[in-house]
């Protein structure tokens, strides 16, 4: 059995990550922590776990102390220590922030504001986009878990772009999330009455994930990737979905596209290319770790359009931070992440 | 490996049995049936199942013959036909339409408008409400699964009626229901820019499911209990809430009632009484097999105010049933029903 | 023209007066005041406001010292300052909180946990359900606003206790309530991950809306009534929804209640008695003034259940306040409160 | 005293103009028409009109015969004969549907599979986007009422081309709406339990908008236009949102393009544009005549993103129509639709 620790644990991501463990048959939770809610157990906050899941929450350090793989979901910023105290005691660190997906310390410092503290910690660790990055998971002492948006993103173009089926100038990403991508903070867009039968993009041309996409999206076309990236706030709790378009190459078709995606995906557990006609919809992919893919196009154009649905806070952070685990400790994939998404 | 069928799996129970089954371990789907779809593909008519679970949709006749159990997700009047021939053939069925959840056959033609065709099929047939019926359930060869409103009230007011708690007179139940109650077909209520941001009562003092909650009532009370019972519809897709209002009988506090039903349930996996002070929320039960129940008084009219909240298609309808077949097939009642329900 | 200020502004009841006052024909807004967003102008707080009302926020003395009327959209406990402040310039105050609406100072402090500052204030105020108390509304300097669960109440009750068609003891009342009855204040409750898809009760057996309700039922019953009052949350905006049960009182009938509602209301403007067989929804009443009452009975337990929904904003709020006003300035009663309830 | 008629009253187009025009000074129904609830009373289908407007549904001869404007709220195909038979009696019409749209029959007949049946009738018909095209409307006998997405997008890309601001290539649209722009038809996509928690885009590729976009588009710019329109369904009653990503023509920068939007606009009653750094939101103009437009750019791709949102039912169908009426009839062209757009 594996021990797992998560640090954070009453963020919408720990809960969550938290929450799929309870029936992962390879793990047992060593010790969770909070820095709001020490000593509290985690069913008072979560009155969901009432029964299940009543474990009093508990100091990092000890989380850190008792784990074999800690999940840290925390602000920009402060993943570095902790990860550092688990490289030094032999215990992986999954970090579900953002401060270890950027390859460059210079991008980081642009869009969030501060300095690497242990540069060399970022050597060691690893980008954890699963399906793009298993091998150097396996091994990874510190794995820097994909945001949301960008695992959608990412997944969506891989076979376009590996494949040259797209020009690579003018990628334009629309993208729509659920509610629980902004955590269980509380602020006035996110108030119920004010967010409900209401509908907006927010941080236009200056979310933070716009640098994770294009560095991923480079590396798949082996090309600078520019893209323009606009989020939306839906009024729905988990689900994000991104419709993108680009330019088909010459000679480019939909047929070969989607015989492409479909070749290219056909062995992941967790991509579903659709068929032909059918549209990705965030309503299937709900509380499992698929990512739905559907491919269209507008002809008189010249336009590919794809579709890319996952669950955000399955597929897009807690999902594939334990489908990392699996990898990194030599489990089957799959295990303990076989939810089938509900019809409603 | 038991053999599961399922007849009427496109309707909302059905696909929720077929759903919940994929993870069961010692059950393995041997056919599907559905008139409107016979020869599709369940996951077009469900695009959530695709790559999951793609199954033809065949012919009730496949079904009853290659199965050990059948479940029948089917309109009122057309259950006992199907539970002839699974009965014939040695195979259990379990109905969750209402043909064999009441006693009286006058009661049934009452509220039904129609006789039963086979009345010595309802000497055979047992009341599925888990909790209340164990020993029968585990040697009947047929299984009325209660209604979702009833399995609410009943496990919600068992402790109290019992012991006596509180007077039988005057009981006022006011449920909440999600849509999903409803069903899968459509009609101008359920369309959803007419229930969203809408809400309303439906059927009162008319609902069928008032005979079925009586009939349980007074068994649990040992006397003829009546209730008045007002069903709401609520714009959320799952979920019950009954909100029961009972005069304390003589001598009775919440403090006495409260002991009372932690005692009564402490054994029981899937009710939970809450703690005093928190409240029962539908929110908290989704996508799970539990039954949360919270006491509360006010003081000031001597009134026991209960509290039950289900998930309408998992305790009230599709998890109950399968409990109950793994109670009837010897397994360990809570297999493939241990999901935990998600905090949003 | 009559100049109106409105005190508390940006709270949700603030600003809903403020929206309807733009149609009014007969009334100019003097000012408007918030402590927290003084000197801002309101469209920055609310943008739905963008380019039809950008006035300032300013202090709420200026607000006093220029309008004829002043609504007081405030905490508990802070008004009379305010409305000594209107009686000394003689303008009319018109209360949208709880401190005038009880009339023994005893219930308040046990309910609010504080006596009145000016308890000689009290005897000039007058409470202000429209319908119940026009003569007094008229010619008072201070008015208590209904809360919105007891309009809802009233209204719904009002012909039954007057007509001595029912019994008085053993009233139950469950109302449930659409989010924004919770204001703007940022909470875990109405955190949309949070509300969205659940449902439950709050404050049972507690709630200060109680001893409001029974001062009015007691009044129109003409003997003292107790009720059992039960609010729930519901996810949606606006509205509020009370089922209530009441038994009949020997002789009394569904077809003679409802003949008796239908005479009691016929000249009110805003309350409408359902036809027969129709039942009350919040959808139906939505950005409208009107209360919606529906009549049924539970003819085996001897129960008439009336149900009766408003808009918790308006009529339940900031409509019945300028209904209110109206009738203290002699203008029509329904002046700007025509609108229509949109079917979506 | 204008007299209207509306033909499909029970559509949601139809009950939303009856619901509008219950507020217009200069404006009386004259009749209302609906083949599916002829005879029965306009409230008995809609309830929140019960007690306000209880008219009957008549015969479509009848509303006609005495309307000097007559709306029709019909499916695309069947309006050219109402059409004449009003321009015969000299009444004027005004079409919700496509059929008065698009200038090419051509284009008509490829996107609607059906020839003209009038082609005489198309000659006197306009194009009711009613700031685009005011001196036309005001003599016309027809008038082609817009549709929902080409509305929003018009608007919102109006000053860019006309100002040539931005290229003309490459324009990507993505829109979202609300469900109520689906209408009163029933349809699984649009059942309550299958929407909510949903979101996906439908028709990609292939929305009967497309040509009705290009063409505006193409007379704004001068030259002929190319999109891609792409329409989200989304889980809320009303609102379009349109996100469009243009690339900046050479020397243009968003501080120019924001001026030009002000300065363009800055007469316009119903189009309002916001201060930089504010964000278009369906929330904000519900239940209003308005458009929001708020302009933002993506500085790495140099591309200019207007953002666009009007409410559907409103900018998008009922309130357009009724614009163009007063435009028609020489009225205030803001007359009857004042509706300040409610907070929450």
């Amino acid at each position: 059995m594996i021990k797992a620790g998560i640090i954070g644990a009453t963020g919408y991501a720990g809960v969550e990550i938290l929450r799929i463990l309870q029936s992962h048959p390879e793990v047992q939770i060593a010790a969770i922590s909070s820095v709001s809610f020490e000593e509290q157990g985690i069913d008072t906050v979560y009155p969901n776990l009432y029964g299940i899941e009543e474990r009093k929450l508990t100091h990092s350090d000890e989380v850190i102390a008792g784990s074999d793989v800690v999940f840290g979901s925390l602000p920009a910023g402060v993943s570095e220590e902790f990860a550092q105290k688990c490289v030094d005691r032999g215990a992986v660190f999954i970090d579900m922030g953002a401060d270890f997906r950027l390859d460059d310390e210079a991008v980081y410092a642009k869009w969030y504001k501060q300095a690497y503290k242990r540069p060399e910690l970022h050597e060691k660790a690893v980008y954890g986009l699963t399906e793009w990055n298993r091998a150097e998971i396996a091994k990874a002492p510190v794995i820097g878990n994909p945001g949301c948006f960008p695992t959608s993103v990412a997944l969506g173009l891989w076979p376009a772009l590996m494949g040259g089926l797209v020009k690579t100038g003018s990628i334009v990403i629309d993208s729509k999330s659920g509610v629980t991508g902004a955590g269980r903070g509380l602020t006035q867009n996110t108030h119920y009455a004010e967010l409900n039968e209401g509908f907006a993009p927010y941080k236009i041309g200056a979310h933070r994930h716009t640098p994770e996409i294009e560095q991923t999206l480079s590396k798949m076309a082996g090309t600078q990737v520019q893209v323009v990236f606009t989020p939306h706030l839906l009024p729905i709790n988990r689900g994000i979905l991104s419709t993108m378009y680009l330019k088909f190459a010459d000679g480019a078709t939909l047929a070969r596209a989607h015989a492409a995606y479909e070749d290219f995906y056909r062995k992941e557990p967790f991509v579903r290319v659709l068929r032909a006609g059918d549209i990705a919809n965030v309503k299937n992919v709900r509380y499992s770790n698929y990512c739905d893919i559907s491919l269209h196009e507008d002809a008189h154009t010249g336009t590919l359009i794809v579709v890319a649905a996952i669950d955000n806070m399955v597929k897009g952070a807690a999902g594939q931070a334990i489908q990392n685990m699996n990898v990194r400790f030599g489990l089957p994939e799959t295990m303990g992440l076989t939810m089938v998404p509900p019809a409603f």
